[in-house]
């Protein structure tokens, strides 16, 4: 039976394991992690078998190991589990930013062809080991940033159990995969938690949170994400946020500059150019997606 | 029979007319507008009985008025029917700005009492004629405006045809209702906008786009809202919106100076804030919504 250890059993990690199961692999699954309770609570979720809160022992005897934490802790479990690995054991993680984690992977990994770096295009801004569920991978997108060192046979294996979980597969430059995401997932987030803290400063001066409805709510949805991954993201990917950052504020500069010089056909012409933008250009993954788009209002 | 003139048969006159004939009352409903053909798709939709496309005519004979343009176009009807509007007339309007529609009113309108300011708060991405439906309106909110001056009967009159679409009513004072919407809902529509186009340039120099999936889909679906409408929101709310953005740019300083300085502290901070925020303060506006937003996912 192959023996699974996930390191960090929450939203990711979880939901890896219970998608697993969901495909009847025949697994043995290890849970590590920090909290015991949270452990405990997930042998009762029946998302692990057992569990270790010593990483290296974690570790011992296991086929795979997923690195499931935020991108910021995921030097340090390096660093420790690395004594403990067998020569064959396959490291996988599914961290949102994929050079720094390539980076302590080589720093610390005698057997690096064995790692294979991953990031699932997945999630909800719900975390920790109640929020795991089957079917969280299904027609997402799992994009892997192997490097020449890595092992073909490595690939394969992780490939296999996230085929397993739903996932639709695809393969990325790491450098490529940083500054893509920066653009299309962490600037987003980025403006999300703003806007919110933004409103919350506004709201304190006079009050205005209480007129906001499910319009505002689906749109900052993104701001209830886990506030450490994205500390993590922000700092692992600084450059390539920092310059998807300056793109925006030029951008946000250029429309205020419009509003307050009144120049109609200005911000007309950045509105239209923004609405063909995203009626042809972006697309919803997957027909679920799609569904889910199609049937849903927003407010104005 | 109630008559009542609809100018604008888009998104949202259409739907309100829709959910007039949905709830059963017995109206004869004119459109008016520009466009004979979407005139006559509104007839073949069910949605008008009757259309003319000569604005005074239009309002000829009618109880009720009911102007769905966009906002900048309000003051150029009103001075329009205003010398056609029998002293009984109601209008009323569905603009997402109401200081200056009632500035409009009150220069135009001979029976400034007969003037019932009112804002729908719901849409979809989608407008013209094509886009409306019946339902569009339930369970979402309706704000009315009324002045000192409004005659009671006439804010009766509006409020029971609101309430028959299903809309949830409320009053606000108009300059307090222009401050709240520029932050809650204008402010995130700029945002929306500004990062789709920032994006597509982005895109120009080096292809990002096709990366993108359903959740920055989701998040960007007011990007495609239409332009002139929102041309018009940045122009009649320049003010209340300008304040709203400095706000948000000072906000998005302070982030962008703690990824600059890597001060992961600061970062957790602002996350935490707008997360406890996000989750105690924004909620869902109906339940219809909350089980919407229950049952989805967003990618990160």
């Amino acid at each position: 039976m192959t023996q699974i250890t996930i390191i960090g059993v929450g939203l990711i990690g979880g939901s890896f394991a219970l998608g697993l199961r969901a495909a009847g692999l025949n697994v043995h699954i290890v849970g590590a992690g920090r909290s015991e309770r949270s452990l405990e609570r997930a042998v009762e979720r029946g998302i692990i078998d057992t569990w270790n809160t010593s990483l290296p022992e974690s570790v011992e005897g296991s086929d795979i190991v997923l690195l499931a934490t935020p991108v910021g802790a995921i030097d340090r479990v390096l660093q420790e589990i690395s004594p403990a690995l067998a020569p064959t054991t396959i490291v996988t993680d599914a961290g949102s930013v994929k050079q720094s984690v390539i980076d302590s992977a080589r720093q610390w990994m005698q057997h690096f062809q064995n790692f294979v770096p991953a990031h699932p295009i997945a999630g909800t801004e719900h975390s920790g080991v109640e929020a795991g569920f089957a079917t969280l991978y299904e027609n997402k997108r799992l994009i892997l940033t192997p490097m020449e060192e890595t092992s073909v046979e490595a690939v394969d294996v992780v490939s296999e159990l996230w085929r397993a979980t739903g996932a639709k597969l695809e393969v990325m430059e790491p450098a490529h995969h940083d500054q893509v995401f920066a653009a299309t997932s962490h600037l987003p987030h980025m403006l999300a938690f703003s806007l919110v803290e933004t409103l919350h400063r506004m709201d304190q001066k006079s009050p205005l949170l209480h007129h906001t409805g499910g319009g505002f709510a689906d749109y900052t949805r993104i701001a209830s994400s886990d506030p450490v991954m994205w500390r993590d993201v922000c700092l692992y990917n600084q450059q390539a946020l920092l310059e998807a950052l300056s793109e925006f504020q030029n951008g946000l500069d250029t429309l205020v500059d419009a509003i307050d010089k009144k120049d109609g056909s200005a911000l007309e012409q950045l509105f239209a150019t923004a609405k063909e933008t995203r009626d042809t250009k972006v697309l919803p993954a997957d027909s679920v997606d799609k569904m889910v788009n199609d049937d849903k209002t927003t407010e104005v």
